[in-house]
């Protein structure tokens, strides 16, 4: 059952990561005075996992689904986003990013410095070209962050006019490594599988019983055909995580390489990713000028109602 | 000078909160290895303050202020706005949000459940009307939380694609009241004024030669005509400030109220404020499960490259 999970783990319990979360998800629902949660459904393991523990939680009428295909998506994401929603008894909602992404790149084609003897009517840059008029104006990056922050609009203005909190997908294995977007992915109200790694997500959903083609196939952030995590990472997921899982009991990287065999190289690799990306890990850094500040040393108020 | 700081604020001294900021925003930028950064400018006191700090902080090629009109914001904020640039010897560019928030509409008006046994060719939603075909589908709550997030979109494409940090212009009324929308203007790299209350601000533009008419002009989201904060919030920020100020020393309610000259209610009604909107000055919430957890007890590193 726990193979694929790196050997050092120290707890590979998915029933007991399961009660775990779904208390967590009833307790922290129930405290925000949300009715239920949206869930923005990929058709990928992470956010199948996360659909499943939200309706053990709060049971199925609490639970919205939410498919958000780009145009270039690949048809088989949208079938697996499908099978993973029936498998839970769920109707999957579906809005494209599309109209979203072409309104973006609408506005950032329209002429870049204006006259400042204009004549500061604002409506300058309301003229225009309808969206798809033109080609794409961003680069893949520039684009691909798009994207993940289109998602995010789409699930809060469905989450809101419910009273729903936006719940995410991310696995520790992308917190950590900052493989996500800054307030895209990584802009959600809470992170139910954010203390995972992949593979015990995949541990996690054989539990489940998230459907087997689900769990079979590579894991893909969907980017470009053909594209996969591991590719991207230039490593697998075992062996991402068993460095990071090192990290994680403060191990030296020498160790970390001796117990997982790998190159120091590659050790170094992962530790230099967690390193850079740690500010998409906290709030915008505030610089301190008053006696107590927010995010610093501002009193924290677990009540919030 | 200071005359509507609240009276018991323990510094008021423009000049060191400006050399504090100042040589935050130089440490920060070179740390993260970003060439500049940009901010959104809107026309109001924040905007213009932090666009001051930045040019000040990185001189004026290193600073791009945008300009987010939506269609129907207040001309007069667009004037605003120019004039705060131009006292900076900046030239702002311009990006209507329009086609962004219209985008947005118009997935969200496209049929929202699908049949489960579907084609599954991941297009279902992309058909359908183009934006404006029809009236907004969002209520005014859901579309200006939508507003502020369309914002973000664009700040952040105009960031990356020249590697820039993304400069908000939040400050410390807001920050602790949630006047703000989640990974909407909260959604940003650094919080440069997040630790001056708003009528600190206002002290620190006089310093810094802020143009007069921006300085004078009644607070507003520009959310709707006539939209003021004072009135949203349903006090001035003169009394506002003076209650924040008050929990930040930790007084108490009662002490609070007989040194403001407010009633407990209104003391209450502010304590309440900060408490219910915690949530929004935090990163999503992680239920632990691993020895070391993103957010609670992983190492942070300060090292970013």
């Amino acid at each position: 059952m726990t193979g694929t999970s790196p050997g050092f783990l120290a707890v590979q319990d998915p029933p007991v990561w399961e009660a775990t979360i779904v208390s967590f998800l009833q307790r922290h629902i129930e405290e925000a005075h949300a009715k239920g949660v949206v869930v923005g459904v990929s058709g990928g393991l992470d956010s199948a996992v996360v659909a499943a523990l939200a309706v053990r939680a709060l049971g199925s009428d609490r639970v919205v689904p939410i498919m958000l295909p780009a145009p270039d998506s690949n048809p088989q994401d949208a079938e697996h986003a499908r099978l993973s929603c029936k498998a839970l008894g769920l109707e999957p909602h579906m809005h494209s990013i599309g109209p979203v992404v072409a309104g973006l790149e609408q506005t950032l084609a329209e002429p870049m410095a204006l006259p400042s003897q204009g004549k500061g009517n604002g409506k300058g840059a309301a003229k225009g070209r309808g969206p798809g008029a033109h080609g794409s104006t961003l680069d893949g990056r520039v684009r691909g962050n798009a994207k993940a922050r289109a998602r995010m609009l789409i699930l809060y203005a469905e989450a809101q006019r419910r009273d729903f909190l936006v719940c995410g997908t991310g696995n520790k294995s992308e917190l950590l490594t900052g493989y996500f977007t800054k307030w895209g992915d990584g802009g959600v109200d809470v992170q139910p599988i954010g203390d995972l790694y992949k593979t015990q997500v995949r541990d996690l959903a054989r539990h489940l019983g998230v459907p087997k083609p689900i769990i079979d196939k590579p894991p893909s952030a969907g980017l470009y055909a053909g594209q996969t995590d591991e590719g991207d990472l230039g490593l697998t997921y075992a062996q991402l995580d068993s460095v990071l899982k090192g990290m994680e009991l403060n191990l030296s990287a020498d160790v970390i390489a001796r117990k997982t065999k790998l190159d120091r190289a590659l050790v170094d690799k992962v530790e230099g990713m967690v390193r850079k990306t740690e500010h998409k890990r906290r709030m915008p850094l505030i610089p301190k000028i008053g006696a107590r500040t927010v995010g610093i040393d501002w009193r924290r108020s677990v009540q919030w109602h």
